[in-house]
């Protein structure tokens, strides 16, 4: 396949995957709840003559049967939720959210309308194409348990026999025409903590007769630093981040309890382990020193994303073909952002990677989740192409 | 005068007392809104044909002339707002508040009570009373300005002459029939404070682009634990307590600021002083430090409470010959509690005492402003009796 | 007795006593090594016709006995041992310590001149004197297990029947011809506390392989400091002072423990005990949660001083009569330092008092314990003649 | 070449290596005093036919020129300074350190061997060898400013014209054998600092009269772990150790300083600015909040180790080929201990690797600078033939 073809029909259909954008942009629907985007996309696949499956309440899966024959699988995944923030700026006046406190701040917009893209361009190639192209339109991948985990969950993709899954997330950090991947270790695995500090409430005058449980909230905090600066393998990479803070409600009363949230990012379930039995030896010691109790949950969240080396190889190789060499950066280390493309690469081979979508005239210079976020549309000719010229790759198991 | 005879008229009066008291507590209002509370309170001077100013929008002042002459000016005062706060109780069936979210929780209904009952007993013995006894109903003890302050700076006191003033509290740690009281320091000075410390927010998986005010503000509040165990003279008495800490909202974003309020209790401007300055050297190394920014405000409370040597000694005296020695405590050490009776000390001789009000079967022993705060009636009789005899003990100057 | 004239004896024998402190001063031994200056102390005591016990193997016990008859028992103490100090300062050019590394820097030699100087007087008017007088030289109170307590575990005063029982120390805050003190607490109880905080050494750059000692005793400092400001009641006087922190050698090295040592100061054995408890709460919860052990001593030192009210009151008003109302103070607060006088008083009424001993022209401006500690020696007049003034004075027992 | 003929060759002169180890670690050098060793390498060289030229007062360098002609220049570095511990260890037994307090404790006398073997077989494959190559036996690696830094800043390697160089160390995580090696960050940047805490000392007593440092040094270690946790880029690695804690001297007083003294270890001189920085920072604003001064010095150490990339790839298809591709080893992290190669490649393309050197039997399962530290000798066949052999490789330079 000429990669400049698959190019040229993805520049023709910008405008297209521009419109779609908007739209969805325009009616933004949170995790789990996508059922306006859900029926929009199913229309849109419609009128490719693509026919989906739809194996969750939301989101859906066109499929592609290509008419060369063979059995290989390859998945493209977008997901389509959007998030409880409250939109601002210029950038996107015109096609402002107008679903109150919901906003497309992370993207999920994009992913579509650039698979959307992808699938009209393949739709048109269905002679060229071996085997199957999945289309995942994924539902719920802001919100636990993760739209991505249900899928995989359901059976649906084991069913069908997925050879390798390639998704993408729009980032600012690079520019439309650029993409940024690694082999490996990719996005951090979230994990999330609560943690109650109980003491005995009382007379702020009478300290001696109460046991103060902000003193030892402070000690928990303190203490907390030590998981990363001293528990922790310092050639790992782990965070561990107190985001709430709260107990008391008055000057002169000491508060009963202080409750305590927080996140965990590491890249191996044994260092989640370590870090969550840190989290409690921290607390109990500092609890009985003080004469209080707590209460302590963990929540596990995604794995790791971890791009399967092989695969990285062919996008790699795929996009430097179709954009340049110097247009895929390989990146030294990865981020500690968490994804649930990772539920995925539990179960197939996959690969991750970022699509350069930030510009200056665009405004798209913010970071996910700011209610400014961003993208520059440019950014769906390199997303849709790179994905359709995917489906043209051998792979490992072709070349046996 | 015979104080058997007082007390006798007290005990005469208590079913009176109690109507009253019990009427207030079923409407409490809340500081310096005193105004049923005020009316009610000049109806029954009114009654004892006692003739009252009104200095201040709330709250009264009963003016009673005795009828041996002399320019002697003897102050009574009572507190008479009431607590946000929402009552809890089955001792105080019948007679609950009615005013939903106030409750009289510290008492003052029965300080008007008592007082009211000590201008019953002195309305019938005028013939005997020399100079002027004023029966101060003051508002707003319990918020800042605080009513004892204002009554000051109108000057009303000043104009009056008043040579003494006494005041009490009702307190459960001791029984009905006994007081409690020392010379010098009685209770603290109570200030409070305000902090926010400032970082800059972020993602919570990036630290390091962020300036993580939870964990700033959890280093202000250990190092606060150093005022008092390091920089405060420890033969002083003195409190800092953080009563509030408050910041962020999600497990994984890192918050702009927190919020930290607190309040102090010393003995002296001088010590107050210098734990507004560590306080204030704290939080700005620290947020130095760390890379952010401060708030700080130091709001002054009200003065302590510091009974005078000589007028102490006529409470003690009066008060052992009215109830026995044994029933007057003279406390080891002063309590870590404001009262804005402090302020008329500031201008006037005067001595504040406890007056023992709990017992088992009244369900008084919760403290000051527990929702379930009871006090055994019976402490009335002592109080209006001890209240009447002071009025008829010889001030120093008499004896010169 | 005509105080004046005791007080004109005592400047009489200022010289004498003068020349006594200097040659003391000259030749200091170290706790219960005391054996010249005992001797020295025998042949003063001997000079003036004293007779002598010597109930412990240093120091000694001059028995005046009085011509008037009765029985009652009045012991004056002066403490007699010096300290592993390497004296400084010019002001005491031509006396200044000729035993290496050890001086009376605390002023020892001063109060047993004194002392000498009170025998003096009254070994001149044995025909006034009722009952019996003990002057107390008394071996070891800088160092545990304190001279004071064995001689109480003696039962030699016992046996004497000792009525009441006078200290004093030279105080550079006050100047010669004033004394300071108070009733009840007047010096604070010093116990002592060891620490080891111990984890698993290794190499500084695997933090993970190790437990780290130093991260826990810094938490273990920062929680302390929580002992006096939220644990002790805060009308009470406490002090916990980590006065050693020692661990580790090299740069890139984690030890295997941390020292830590310091004091603890209070008023009362329940004091001491709950810090006590506090104490190796706190080192028990930060080395659980550090995944640590540690081990933890607490030695108990003298008990507070705490002077028996009727014998202040003796001491009170004879100062009055001997110095002016003026010259002496009623101190509004104890001081937190320990002396070892404390143990007479648990077996004895008693009271200990400052001698007034700081002008600038002496250069006894220094505190307890620094090199440069220097007296005025004019303050022997006042300490001599206060001492025999009381052995003159009535005794409650007396009275009834 | 056959590299099979190069490991026979290392088979055959183990024993002399071994000889020439064991009398090497019965005479260890400190740092820079490397006579003895220094004449010892050589007479070794000598006896090969190999001259040497001494860059440094010690150590030396060995000048092999091949006759095949060519200009290429290959190094390959033993270092054979010795540390500062007193030896331990029955498995040394016949060979201990025969110089008190000294002791090859890091293998550097292995590595001598080692190397001596190397130059033994090429200085027999003359007629075989390309350009020329250097054997340097370098001193001071264990001690700042470090040999290899000495030896680069003398411009003798820059004349000679070094087109790669190669190191290795002997390390316990593997058997002889094997080797183990990554590319780009294999080791740390050690960077050190000094920190004095100053404050007021005084009496354990009187903290308010008092800075205490001990409080302060607490409140830094604790802000220290902060570095790590908030301030550094979770993607890098990084360590910050405090390793020597060290204040006061008696329970009873609160001494005027406390010494800090800890290391760093970075991977990027900019990482080594922030944490500088951020340690100054902190120790800035606690002195700053605690009413104290400081010190700080920060000592920069050696770069991190850092390996070319096509050097990399030398070496491990070299190392595949001689000891199979299974027992090349290519690490996911680097170590966090640092190493003055570093210097070297900051010059010249080069590669450091991990010679496999623990096995039960030879005791050798300590860690470096360990009392016990130990190699088994059977790795030098390894080190000495693929030293050897990478002398025979291509170069990039050859292939263009």
């Amino acid at each position: 396949m000429d990669l400049n073809k698959l190019k040229e029909r993805a520049e023709q259909y910008l405008d297209e995957m521009t419109a779609i954008r908007r739209h969805l942009h325009r009616h933004p629907e949170l995790s789990y709840q996508e059922k306006e985007t859900t029926r929009y996309i199913l229309d849109k696949l419609d009128e490719l003559g693509i026919p989906a499956d739809r194996p969750l309440e939301t989101g859906c899966v066109g499929v592609l049967e290509g008419e060369r024959g063979g059995d290989r699988v390859i998945a493209l995944r977008a997901d389509i939720d959007a998030l409880p923030i409250t939109e601002e700026g210029e950038h996107k006046k015109g096609f402002l959210s107008e679903n109150e406190g919901v906003a497309h701040c992370c993207g999920h917009d994009g992913h579509t309308a650039n698979l959307l893209g992808a699938a009209h361009i393949l739709s048109g190639l269905k002679s060229e194409i071996e085997g199957t192209v999945l289309f995942i339109f994924q539902p719920g991948e802001e919100t636990l348990p993760g739209g991505g985990r249900l899928l995989c969950e359901s059976g649906y993709l084991q069913e069908k026999g997925v050879d390798v899954i390639y998704g993408l997330h729009s980032n600012p950090n690079w520019t439309p025409g650029k993409i940024a991947l690694r082999k490996g270790e990719l996005m951090a695995r979230p994990d999330e903590f609560e943690i109650e500090i109980i003491g005995r409430g009382g007379h702020a005058a009478s300290p001696h007769e109460t046991v103060d449980p902000i003193v030892m909230a402070a000690q928990v905090v303190q203490q907390i630093q030590t998981i990363v600066s001293r528990s922790v393998n310092p050639t790992e990479h782990a965070v561990v981040t107190v985001g709430k803070m709260s107990g008391g409600s008055a000057y002169n009363i000491i508060p009963e309890k202080v409750e305590l949230m927080g996140t965990v990012r590491t890249f191996s379930a044994e260092t989640a382990e370590l870090i969550k039995r840190r989290l409690e030896e921290i607390v109990k010691g500092v609890t009985e020193a003080g004469g209080g109790r707590y209460e302590f949950a963990f929540n596990y969240g995604y794995p790791a994303v971890r791009n399967t080396d092989w695969a990285t190889d062919i996008v790699v190789r795929t996009a430097g073909e179709l954009l340049g060499e110097e247009n895929v950066e390989q990146m030294d280390a990865p981020l500690m952002a968490g994804e649930d493309f990772a539920f995925y690469q539990q179960h197939f081979p996959g690969v991750f990677f970022f699509l350069g979508s930030g510009t200056e005239k665009s405004g798209s210079v913010y970071s996910w989740h700011h209610p400014k976020y961003n993208i520059d549309e440019d950014c769906f000719v390199t997303g849709a192409a790179l994905m359709a010229s995917l489906v043209f790759q051998p792979l490992p198991a072709d070349e046996e």
